[in-house]
Protein backbone atom coordinates (compact mmCIF):
# COMPACT_ATOMS: atom_id res chain seq x y z
CA UNK A 1 0.00 0.00 0.00
CA UNK A 2 1.43 3.51 -0.71
CA UNK A 3 0.41 7.14 0.16
CA UNK A 4 1.23 9.97 -1.16
CA UNK A 5 0.85 12.87 1.44
CA UNK A 6 0.74 16.46 -0.95
CA UNK A 7 2.12 19.40 1.37
CA UNK A 8 1.96 22.74 1.21
CA UNK A 9 3.15 25.12 4.13
CA UNK A 10 6.21 27.49 2.72
CA UNK A 11 8.06 26.71 6.58
CA UNK A 12 9.81 23.51 7.23
CA UNK A 13 9.30 23.61 10.69
CA UNK A 14 5.54 24.74 10.77
CA UNK A 15 3.08 22.33 12.64
CA UNK A 16 1.99 21.55 9.26
CA UNK A 17 5.80 19.57 8.44
CA UNK A 18 5.08 18.20 12.24
CA UNK A 19 1.50 16.82 11.12
CA UNK A 20 2.98 15.33 7.80
CA UNK A 21 6.06 13.71 9.68
CA UNK A 22 3.65 12.30 12.36
CA UNK A 23 1.57 10.98 8.84
CA UNK A 24 4.74 9.21 7.83
CA UNK A 25 5.69 7.25 11.07
CA UNK A 26 1.95 6.37 11.65
CA UNK A 27 1.46 5.05 7.84
CA UNK A 28 4.81 3.53 7.90
CA UNK A 29 3.33 1.86 11.14
CA UNK A 30 0.24 0.75 9.46
CA UNK A 31 2.63 -0.60 6.30
CA UNK A 32 2.30 1.76 3.91
CA UNK A 33 5.41 3.75 1.91
CA UNK A 34 4.41 7.28 2.43
CA UNK A 35 6.14 9.28 -0.44
CA UNK A 36 5.75 13.55 0.93
CA UNK A 37 5.21 16.12 -2.11
CA UNK A 38 6.61 19.15 -0.81
CA UNK A 39 5.40 22.30 -3.15
CA UNK A 40 7.14 24.59 -1.26
CA UNK A 41 10.65 22.55 -1.04
CA UNK A 42 10.27 21.91 -4.78
CA UNK A 43 9.32 25.23 -6.22
CA UNK A 44 6.05 24.36 -7.91
CA UNK A 45 4.91 26.81 -10.07
CA UNK A 46 0.72 27.07 -9.86
CA UNK A 47 0.16 29.07 -12.37
CA UNK A 48 -0.80 27.28 -15.52
CA UNK A 49 -0.29 29.47 -18.56
CA UNK A 50 0.81 28.83 -21.92
CA UNK A 51 4.41 28.94 -21.45
CA UNK A 52 4.16 25.54 -19.88
CA UNK A 53 3.49 24.11 -23.46
CA UNK A 54 6.28 24.55 -26.32
CA UNK A 55 4.59 21.79 -28.59
CA UNK A 56 0.91 23.59 -28.63
CA UNK A 57 -1.99 22.53 -31.00
CA UNK A 58 -2.89 25.91 -30.96
CA UNK A 59 -0.34 28.37 -31.10
CA UNK A 60 -2.29 31.66 -30.96
CA UNK A 61 -4.98 30.97 -28.88
CA UNK A 62 -4.13 29.01 -25.26
CA UNK A 63 -7.13 27.17 -24.05
CA UNK A 64 -5.94 24.91 -21.11
CA UNK A 65 -7.76 22.01 -21.64
CA UNK A 66 -6.94 21.59 -25.29
CA UNK A 67 -3.09 21.96 -24.62
CA UNK A 68 -3.58 19.73 -21.42
CA UNK A 69 -5.43 16.79 -23.93
CA UNK A 70 -2.76 16.91 -26.20
CA UNK A 71 0.09 17.22 -24.27
CA UNK A 72 -1.24 14.12 -22.89
CA UNK A 73 -1.74 12.43 -25.91
CA UNK A 74 1.66 13.98 -26.89
CA UNK A 75 3.23 12.21 -24.28
CA UNK A 76 4.31 16.16 -24.18
CA UNK A 77 3.44 16.88 -20.59
CA UNK A 78 5.76 20.02 -18.61
CA UNK A 79 8.22 17.55 -16.88
CA UNK A 80 6.95 18.71 -12.94
CA UNK A 81 3.81 17.74 -14.34
CA UNK A 82 4.44 14.11 -15.36
CA UNK A 83 6.32 13.84 -12.15
CA UNK A 84 3.07 14.63 -10.35
CA UNK A 85 0.91 12.80 -12.29
CA UNK A 86 3.15 9.75 -11.96
CA UNK A 87 3.90 9.32 -8.12
CA UNK A 88 -0.13 10.35 -8.24
CA UNK A 89 -0.69 6.91 -10.30
CA UNK A 90 0.94 5.16 -7.52
CA UNK A 91 -0.56 5.99 -4.71
CA UNK A 92 -3.53 4.20 -2.97
CA UNK A 93 -3.66 7.03 -0.62
CA UNK A 94 -3.76 10.59 -0.98
CA UNK A 95 -3.53 13.03 1.93
CA UNK A 96 -3.78 17.10 1.37
CA UNK A 97 -1.27 18.60 4.07
CA UNK A 98 -2.23 22.28 4.19
CA UNK A 99 -2.98 25.50 6.09
CA UNK A 100 -6.69 27.08 5.78
CA UNK A 101 -5.46 30.37 3.92
CA UNK A 102 -8.42 32.76 3.37
CA UNK A 103 -11.09 29.87 3.41
CA UNK A 104 -9.45 27.35 1.29
CA UNK A 105 -6.05 25.75 -0.29
CA UNK A 106 -2.84 27.93 -0.24
CA UNK A 107 -2.36 28.90 -3.70
CA UNK A 108 0.73 26.72 -4.52
CA UNK A 109 -1.61 23.61 -4.00
CA UNK A 110 -4.64 24.83 -5.84
CA UNK A 111 -2.35 25.48 -8.56
CA UNK A 112 -1.53 21.70 -8.24
CA UNK A 113 -5.21 20.81 -9.08
CA UNK A 114 -5.06 23.20 -12.10
CA UNK A 115 -2.06 21.92 -13.80
CA UNK A 116 -1.18 18.49 -12.36
CA UNK A 117 -4.93 17.16 -12.84
CA UNK A 118 -4.66 16.62 -16.89
CA UNK A 119 -7.99 17.42 -19.00
CA UNK A 120 -7.70 14.08 -21.31
CA UNK A 121 -6.04 12.03 -19.05
CA UNK A 122 -7.13 11.59 -15.47
CA UNK A 123 -10.02 12.91 -16.40
CA UNK A 124 -12.69 13.10 -19.36
CA UNK A 125 -16.83 13.71 -19.55
CA UNK A 126 -17.21 10.34 -19.16
CA UNK A 127 -14.56 9.34 -16.73
CA UNK A 128 -15.55 11.83 -13.69
CA UNK A 129 -17.38 11.23 -9.60
CA UNK A 130 -17.88 7.71 -9.52
CA UNK A 131 -16.60 6.53 -12.43
CA UNK A 132 -13.25 8.77 -12.04
CA UNK A 133 -9.87 7.83 -12.72
CA UNK A 134 -8.86 7.44 -9.18
CA UNK A 135 -12.12 4.86 -8.38
CA UNK A 136 -11.35 2.70 -6.11
CA UNK A 137 -8.91 4.96 -4.01
CA UNK A 138 -9.28 6.91 -1.22
CA UNK A 139 -8.18 10.57 -0.19
CA UNK A 140 -8.59 13.00 2.90
CA UNK A 141 -7.51 16.51 3.55
CA UNK A 142 -5.30 17.34 6.85
CA UNK A 143 -6.18 21.00 7.34
CA UNK A 144 -4.53 23.84 10.40
CA UNK A 145 -6.70 26.50 10.75
CA UNK A 146 -6.08 29.46 13.72
CA UNK A 147 -9.59 29.78 14.43
CA UNK A 148 -10.84 27.89 17.08
CA UNK A 149 -12.95 24.93 17.41
CA UNK A 150 -16.21 26.11 18.64
CA UNK A 151 -16.35 28.94 15.48
CA UNK A 152 -16.49 26.15 12.94
CA UNK A 153 -19.83 24.88 13.18
CA UNK A 154 -22.09 25.68 10.37
CA UNK A 155 -23.01 29.58 11.05
CA UNK A 156 -19.88 29.81 13.08
CA UNK A 157 -17.34 33.00 12.97
CA UNK A 158 -14.91 30.99 11.49
CA UNK A 159 -17.32 29.44 8.58
CA UNK A 160 -19.08 26.07 8.24
CA UNK A 161 -15.23 24.10 7.86
CA UNK A 162 -17.67 21.63 6.10
CA UNK A 163 -19.12 24.01 3.42
CA UNK A 164 -15.07 26.04 3.64
CA UNK A 165 -13.76 22.32 2.46
CA UNK A 166 -16.78 21.12 0.27
CA UNK A 167 -15.40 22.76 -3.28
CA UNK A 168 -12.10 20.47 -2.80
CA UNK A 169 -13.42 17.64 -1.30
CA UNK A 170 -16.09 18.01 -4.73
CA UNK A 171 -12.79 17.85 -6.62
CA UNK A 172 -11.70 14.84 -5.51
CA UNK A 173 -14.98 12.90 -5.84
CA UNK A 174 -14.64 14.42 -9.38
CA UNK A 175 -11.52 12.20 -9.67
CA UNK A 176 -12.70 9.01 -8.24
CA UNK A 177 -12.01 9.25 -4.93
CA UNK A 178 -13.69 7.93 -2.18
CA UNK A 179 -13.75 10.75 0.30
CA UNK A 180 -12.87 10.29 3.84
CA UNK A 181 -13.72 12.62 7.15
CA UNK A 182 -10.72 15.54 6.96
CA UNK A 183 -8.68 15.80 10.19
CA UNK A 184 -9.49 19.62 11.16
CA UNK A 185 -6.72 21.07 13.21
CA UNK A 186 -8.11 23.79 15.09
CA UNK A 187 -6.46 26.93 17.15
CA UNK A 188 -3.29 26.77 15.21
CA UNK A 189 -1.53 30.37 16.03
CA UNK A 190 1.10 31.86 14.93
CA UNK A 191 2.98 33.15 17.90
CA UNK A 192 1.27 36.29 18.52
CA UNK A 193 -1.74 35.50 17.42
CA UNK A 194 -2.19 32.76 20.16
CA UNK A 195 -4.62 32.77 23.03
CA UNK A 196 -3.29 30.21 25.39
CA UNK A 197 -0.42 30.21 27.11
CA UNK A 198 2.86 28.50 25.75
CA UNK A 199 2.67 25.41 27.63
CA UNK A 200 -1.33 24.95 26.77
CA UNK A 201 -0.65 26.26 23.54
CA UNK A 202 2.14 22.69 23.60
CA UNK A 203 0.32 20.50 25.28
CA UNK A 204 -2.68 21.19 22.62
CA UNK A 205 -0.74 20.63 19.42
CA UNK A 206 0.73 17.55 20.99
CA UNK A 207 -2.86 16.19 21.08
CA UNK A 208 -3.41 17.03 17.94
CA UNK A 209 -0.67 15.50 16.54
CA UNK A 210 -1.63 12.34 18.50
CA UNK A 211 -6.02 13.11 16.87
CA UNK A 212 -4.17 12.80 13.44
CA UNK A 213 -2.35 9.42 14.17
CA UNK A 214 -5.42 8.00 15.57
CA UNK A 215 -7.32 9.35 12.34
CA UNK A 216 -5.26 7.54 10.26
CA UNK A 217 -5.40 4.46 12.07
CA UNK A 218 -8.54 4.22 12.26
CA UNK A 219 -9.15 4.79 7.92
CA UNK A 220 -10.65 1.52 7.32
CA UNK A 221 -13.28 2.49 10.06
CA UNK A 222 -14.23 6.11 7.95
CA UNK A 223 -17.43 5.89 6.43
CA UNK A 224 -16.29 8.42 2.87
CA UNK A 225 -18.31 11.66 2.91
CA UNK A 226 -21.63 10.80 0.55
CA UNK A 227 -22.15 12.60 -2.61
CA UNK A 228 -23.87 13.02 -5.78
CA UNK A 229 -22.62 10.15 -8.51
CA UNK A 230 -24.02 9.47 -12.32
CA UNK A 231 -27.23 7.57 -11.10
CA UNK A 232 -28.33 10.90 -9.30
CA UNK A 233 -28.30 13.29 -12.52
CA UNK A 234 -30.58 13.46 -15.02
CA UNK A 235 -28.32 13.87 -19.19
CA UNK A 236 -27.91 17.45 -18.40
CA UNK A 237 -26.57 16.74 -14.73
CA UNK A 238 -29.93 17.99 -13.03
CA UNK A 239 -30.55 16.60 -9.83
CA UNK A 240 -32.90 14.12 -10.43
CA UNK A 241 -36.11 14.43 -8.09
CA UNK A 242 -36.25 11.34 -6.18
CA UNK A 243 -32.15 10.53 -5.71
CA UNK A 244 -31.61 9.76 -2.36
CA UNK B 1 -16.91 55.82 -8.40
CA UNK B 2 -14.54 53.90 -8.97
CA UNK B 3 -14.24 50.07 -9.48
CA UNK B 4 -11.58 47.11 -9.73
CA UNK B 5 -11.87 44.38 -12.01
CA UNK B 6 -9.44 41.61 -10.81
CA UNK B 7 -9.35 39.67 -13.93
CA UNK B 8 -7.50 36.18 -13.93
CA UNK B 9 -7.64 34.67 -17.24
CA UNK B 10 -4.42 33.21 -19.08
CA UNK B 11 -5.42 34.05 -22.54
CA UNK B 12 -5.87 37.74 -23.90
CA UNK B 13 -8.82 37.01 -26.58
CA UNK B 14 -10.80 34.59 -23.91
CA UNK B 15 -14.38 35.01 -23.12
CA UNK B 16 -13.14 35.97 -19.77
CA UNK B 17 -11.41 39.20 -21.63
CA UNK B 18 -14.11 39.97 -23.09
CA UNK B 19 -16.53 40.05 -20.09
CA UNK B 20 -14.16 41.74 -18.48
CA UNK B 21 -13.97 44.65 -21.52
CA UNK B 22 -17.92 44.41 -21.05
CA UNK B 23 -17.59 45.36 -17.58
CA UNK B 24 -15.34 48.31 -18.33
CA UNK B 25 -17.90 49.51 -21.26
CA UNK B 26 -20.58 49.36 -18.95
CA UNK B 27 -19.34 50.39 -15.87
CA UNK B 28 -17.69 53.83 -17.60
CA UNK B 29 -21.29 54.40 -18.87
CA UNK B 30 -22.70 54.27 -15.33
CA UNK B 31 -20.36 57.31 -14.53
CA UNK B 32 -17.54 54.59 -13.40
CA UNK B 33 -13.98 54.81 -13.37
CA UNK B 34 -12.99 51.47 -14.06
CA UNK B 35 -9.25 49.76 -13.10
CA UNK B 36 -8.71 46.82 -14.37
CA UNK B 37 -5.94 44.34 -12.54
CA UNK B 38 -4.86 41.54 -15.35
CA UNK B 39 -2.98 39.00 -12.81
CA UNK B 40 -1.35 37.33 -15.93
CA UNK B 41 -0.42 40.21 -17.85
CA UNK B 42 1.61 41.56 -14.90
CA UNK B 43 3.41 37.88 -14.11
CA UNK B 44 1.70 38.02 -10.34
CA UNK B 45 3.48 35.83 -8.19
CA UNK B 46 0.76 34.04 -5.99
CA UNK B 47 2.99 31.94 -3.70
CA UNK B 48 3.25 33.50 -0.54
CA UNK B 49 6.56 32.90 1.05
CA UNK B 50 9.84 34.06 3.17
CA UNK B 51 11.58 35.25 -0.15
CA UNK B 52 8.82 38.07 -0.33
CA UNK B 53 10.03 39.99 2.85
CA UNK B 54 13.60 41.09 2.88
CA UNK B 55 13.41 42.87 5.88
CA UNK B 56 11.76 39.97 8.20
CA UNK B 57 11.07 40.50 11.93
CA UNK B 58 12.05 36.82 12.40
CA UNK B 59 14.83 35.59 10.14
CA UNK B 60 14.69 32.06 11.31
CA UNK B 61 11.07 31.15 11.46
CA UNK B 62 8.78 32.35 8.45
CA UNK B 63 5.35 32.89 9.70
CA UNK B 64 3.04 34.57 7.37
CA UNK B 65 0.88 36.73 9.33
CA UNK B 66 3.97 37.72 11.10
CA UNK B 67 5.95 39.07 8.79
CA UNK B 68 2.44 40.62 6.83
CA UNK B 69 1.76 42.45 9.88
CA UNK B 70 5.59 43.48 10.56
CA UNK B 71 5.66 44.88 6.54
CA UNK B 72 2.72 46.66 6.89
CA UNK B 73 3.56 48.35 10.18
CA UNK B 74 7.27 48.77 8.87
CA UNK B 75 5.78 50.28 5.41
CA UNK B 76 7.83 47.46 3.48
CA UNK B 77 5.56 45.32 1.87
CA UNK B 78 6.77 43.53 -1.18
CA UNK B 79 6.28 46.34 -4.42
CA UNK B 80 3.90 43.97 -6.23
CA UNK B 81 1.83 43.82 -2.87
CA UNK B 82 1.85 47.20 -1.94
CA UNK B 83 0.53 48.57 -5.47
CA UNK B 84 -2.26 46.10 -4.92
CA UNK B 85 -3.44 47.22 -1.70
CA UNK B 86 -3.62 50.90 -3.03
CA UNK B 87 -5.87 49.98 -6.12
CA UNK B 88 -7.90 47.99 -4.00
CA UNK B 89 -8.14 50.86 -1.21
CA UNK B 90 -9.16 53.26 -4.19
CA UNK B 91 -12.31 50.95 -5.20
CA UNK B 92 -15.71 51.47 -4.50
CA UNK B 93 -16.64 48.38 -6.30
CA UNK B 94 -14.45 45.20 -6.54
CA UNK B 95 -15.35 42.40 -9.47
CA UNK B 96 -13.21 39.17 -9.20
CA UNK B 97 -13.50 38.10 -13.07
CA UNK B 98 -12.48 34.25 -13.14
CA UNK B 99 -13.30 30.92 -14.73
CA UNK B 100 -14.09 27.75 -12.30
CA UNK B 101 -11.18 25.96 -12.45
CA UNK B 102 -11.07 22.50 -10.32
CA UNK B 103 -14.55 24.23 -8.48
CA UNK B 104 -12.95 27.32 -7.38
CA UNK B 105 -10.81 30.14 -8.44
CA UNK B 106 -7.74 30.02 -10.82
CA UNK B 107 -4.22 29.67 -8.44
CA UNK B 108 -3.12 32.92 -8.90
CA UNK B 109 -6.34 34.51 -8.03
CA UNK B 110 -6.37 32.61 -4.75
CA UNK B 111 -2.55 34.04 -4.37
CA UNK B 112 -3.82 37.18 -4.85
CA UNK B 113 -5.79 36.65 -1.62
CA UNK B 114 -2.81 34.99 0.28
CA UNK B 115 -0.50 37.40 -0.57
CA UNK B 116 -2.41 40.82 -0.26
CA UNK B 117 -5.00 41.18 2.21
CA UNK B 118 -3.02 41.75 4.81
CA UNK B 119 -3.16 40.80 8.25
CA UNK B 120 -2.90 43.36 10.73
CA UNK B 121 -3.25 45.93 8.01
CA UNK B 122 -6.78 45.19 5.75
CA UNK B 123 -7.48 43.00 8.67
CA UNK B 124 -7.60 42.56 12.48
CA UNK B 125 -9.24 40.44 15.19
CA UNK B 126 -11.81 43.00 15.52
CA UNK B 127 -11.38 44.64 11.96
CA UNK B 128 -13.83 41.42 10.58
CA UNK B 129 -17.24 40.87 9.26
CA UNK B 130 -19.69 43.37 9.30
CA UNK B 131 -17.05 45.27 11.00
CA UNK B 132 -14.35 44.70 8.47
CA UNK B 133 -11.90 47.66 6.30
CA UNK B 134 -14.03 47.58 3.35
CA UNK B 135 -17.27 48.40 4.66
CA UNK B 136 -19.74 50.04 3.02
CA UNK B 137 -17.75 48.78 -0.35
CA UNK B 138 -19.37 46.16 -2.84
CA UNK B 139 -17.18 43.21 -4.49
CA UNK B 140 -18.93 40.75 -6.57
CA UNK B 141 -17.72 37.41 -8.70
CA UNK B 142 -18.18 37.38 -12.07
CA UNK B 143 -17.11 33.46 -13.16
CA UNK B 144 -17.31 31.27 -16.35
CA UNK B 145 -17.55 27.96 -16.16
CA UNK B 146 -18.01 24.94 -19.02
CA UNK B 147 -20.77 23.02 -17.11
CA UNK B 148 -23.96 23.75 -18.27
CA UNK B 149 -26.50 26.25 -16.10
CA UNK B 150 -28.91 22.88 -15.43
CA UNK B 151 -26.44 21.17 -13.82
CA UNK B 152 -25.03 23.78 -11.64
CA UNK B 153 -28.36 23.68 -8.96
CA UNK B 154 -28.18 22.09 -5.70
CA UNK B 155 -26.84 18.32 -5.94
CA UNK B 156 -26.44 19.42 -9.96
CA UNK B 157 -23.44 17.23 -11.31
CA UNK B 158 -21.19 20.71 -11.86
CA UNK B 159 -21.51 20.99 -8.15
CA UNK B 160 -24.30 24.08 -6.33
CA UNK B 161 -22.27 26.97 -7.40
CA UNK B 162 -23.45 28.59 -4.26
CA UNK B 163 -21.88 25.68 -2.45
CA UNK B 164 -18.96 26.23 -4.37
CA UNK B 165 -18.17 30.15 -4.67
CA UNK B 166 -19.47 30.07 -0.67
CA UNK B 167 -15.72 29.80 0.53
CA UNK B 168 -14.98 33.05 -1.53
CA UNK B 169 -17.93 35.05 -0.64
CA UNK B 170 -17.44 34.38 2.88
CA UNK B 171 -13.79 35.85 2.45
CA UNK B 172 -15.20 39.09 0.83
CA UNK B 173 -17.79 39.12 3.82
CA UNK B 174 -14.70 38.81 6.34
CA UNK B 175 -12.83 42.17 4.35
CA UNK B 176 -16.50 43.61 5.69
CA UNK B 177 -17.78 43.97 1.92
CA UNK B 178 -21.78 43.56 1.22
CA UNK B 179 -21.17 40.71 -1.40
CA UNK B 180 -23.70 41.19 -4.23
CA UNK B 181 -25.16 38.51 -6.13
CA UNK B 182 -22.75 36.47 -8.67
CA UNK B 183 -22.97 36.43 -12.37
CA UNK B 184 -22.48 33.52 -13.94
CA UNK B 185 -21.74 32.19 -17.14
CA UNK B 186 -22.32 28.66 -17.70
CA UNK B 187 -22.04 26.49 -20.98
CA UNK B 188 -18.73 28.49 -21.57
CA UNK B 189 -16.43 25.69 -23.24
CA UNK B 190 -13.00 26.23 -25.07
CA UNK B 191 -12.61 24.58 -29.05
CA UNK B 192 -13.52 20.58 -28.88
CA UNK B 193 -15.62 20.82 -25.28
CA UNK B 194 -18.51 22.28 -27.04
CA UNK B 195 -21.95 20.83 -27.40
CA UNK B 196 -23.61 23.54 -29.10
CA UNK B 197 -22.65 24.94 -33.30
CA UNK B 198 -20.45 27.57 -34.06
CA UNK B 199 -23.53 29.67 -34.39
CA UNK B 200 -25.61 28.62 -31.60
CA UNK B 201 -22.58 29.00 -29.58
CA UNK B 202 -21.76 32.59 -30.44
CA UNK B 203 -25.10 33.15 -29.95
CA UNK B 204 -24.85 32.28 -26.58
CA UNK B 205 -21.57 34.31 -25.60
CA UNK B 206 -23.45 37.33 -27.09
CA UNK B 207 -26.48 36.80 -24.66
CA UNK B 208 -23.81 36.16 -21.66
CA UNK B 209 -22.66 39.41 -22.11
CA UNK B 210 -25.98 41.18 -22.66
CA UNK B 211 -26.96 39.19 -19.34
CA UNK B 212 -23.46 40.72 -17.56
CA UNK B 213 -24.16 44.16 -18.62
CA UNK B 214 -27.64 43.80 -17.28
CA UNK B 215 -26.34 42.56 -14.02
CA UNK B 216 -24.08 45.39 -13.66
CA UNK B 217 -26.89 48.35 -14.59
CA UNK B 218 -29.16 46.69 -11.86
CA UNK B 219 -26.00 47.04 -9.54
CA UNK B 220 -28.36 48.98 -6.69
CA UNK B 221 -31.19 46.80 -6.86
CA UNK B 222 -29.64 43.84 -6.37
CA UNK B 223 -29.82 42.95 -2.70
CA UNK B 224 -26.54 42.16 -0.86
CA UNK B 225 -25.91 37.98 0.39
CA UNK B 226 -26.57 37.56 3.75
CA UNK B 227 -23.62 35.92 6.20
CA UNK B 228 -24.04 35.83 9.83
CA UNK B 229 -22.10 38.97 11.79
CA UNK B 230 -20.69 39.56 15.31
CA UNK B 231 -23.92 40.12 16.59
CA UNK B 232 -25.00 36.57 15.73
CA UNK B 233 -21.77 35.08 17.49
CA UNK B 234 -20.78 34.24 21.34
CA UNK B 235 -16.86 35.35 22.16
CA UNK B 236 -16.45 32.01 21.35
CA UNK B 237 -17.33 32.25 17.56
CA UNK B 238 -20.09 29.87 17.72
CA UNK B 239 -23.89 30.75 16.57
CA UNK B 240 -25.62 32.07 18.94
CA UNK B 241 -29.15 29.59 18.81
CA UNK B 242 -31.25 32.37 17.94
CA UNK B 243 -29.60 34.68 15.66
CA UNK B 244 -31.81 34.88 12.56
Amino acid sequence: MSALILHSHPEPTAFNAQLTQQATQTLTQMGYSADVADLYQEGFDPVERGEHYPDRTDAEVFSPLTEQRHAWQQRSLPTDVQRHVSRLEQAELLILQFPLWWHGPPAILKGWFDRVLISGGLYTSRMRYDNGYFKGRRALISVTTGAPAEALGPGGRGGDIDALLWPLHYSLHYLGYSVLPPFVAAGVQGQGYRYRDEAAFAQHLTGLKQRWSEHLRRLDAHSPLVFPGWQDWDSAGRALPLAR
